[in-house]
């Protein structure tokens, strides 16, 4: 069986290696508070005015405010500052808090597409580091696809009304 | 509805504040490869000698040496030290890793019961350490039984064989 990264990985079309360059320099330093704050506000805007009613209903329940502030907290903490998101919040549990959600291959790519354009949108953020972050988030999408999909193995528990096998006649 | 790190505190008794006090001292810094390497060798020779056949079973499918390095890769990336769980598999997702297991209370409280005495065991961990490291084992543990409980939540889903409603007479 593969495991999540191996099936975010061959999905997303980055690999490990590649997902977690981040992790060989500190974006955190090198970009600061300020631009991570306005990466997330620049996001969540575009999500929450997406012309596309299906995506946009998948965060209707969420506060936009609260959206950006989970979301650039766990970027600060993840790239190299200070445990923002751990302080506020425990453990990232990145599969498990997005356990509500329907993370399908289709909502990862409209995801990245807004981040995409969110990133290009904030002026600070340099062409190289651009790269590893959407190396990263591409990769950490598929990752969730891979950890929703677990969601639907339940379904495969037989059903207790029995109706899977034929009926006694 | 009480949110995961809620129910943590509430059923492990440490406060947020206490249970990430390891974000406040840089404990890989302080103790070191060797003692993480030696607290997941002694926690899981324990945990794999368990005279308790219920707790050692939810560990038969996976292999010791695997166990291990999972587990002191994960504590060093977590308490400061290079992100060696993510370079190998990548996101932690507390949760979404922990789902093929049975995350009962009782398993939370034996499992940490094991983890008291392997840190015990390690000479190198000082006090001060091994009651910042047993807070944020408690308050983990508790987590993963919250999450834990999100999968019972699929059971909720009314069958598709309809039982639930009278049938049409």
């Amino acid at each position: 069986m593969q495991s999540l990264q191996e099936k975010a990985s061959e999905w997303s079309g980055v690999s490990q290696n590649d997902a977690f360059e981040i992790d060989n320099t500190n974006l955190f330093q090198k970009l600061g508070l300020q631009t991570f704050i306005n990466l997330s506000t620049n996001f969540y805007t575009r999500v929450y005015d997406d012309e596309e009613e299906w995506f946009r209903l998948i965060f209707a329940n969420s506060k936009k405010e609260e959206a950006i502030q989970n979301q650039y907290e766990f970027f600060v903490q993840r790239m190299g500052g200070p445990p923002l998101y751990s302080q506020r919040k425990g453990h990232p549990a990145l599969i498990g808090r997005h356990r509500p959600f329907p993370v399908t291959h289709q909502a990862a790519e409209r995801w990245l597409h807004h981040m995409q354009q969110a990133l290009d949108g904030v002026t600070e953020i340099d062409a190289d580091s651009k790269t590893k972050m959407m190396n990263f988030f591409r990769h950490t999408a598929f990752f969730l696809v891979a950890g929703d999909e677990l969601k639907n193995r339940n379904q495969g528990v037989p059903c207790k009304h029995g109706a899977s096998k034929p009926a006694a006649v």
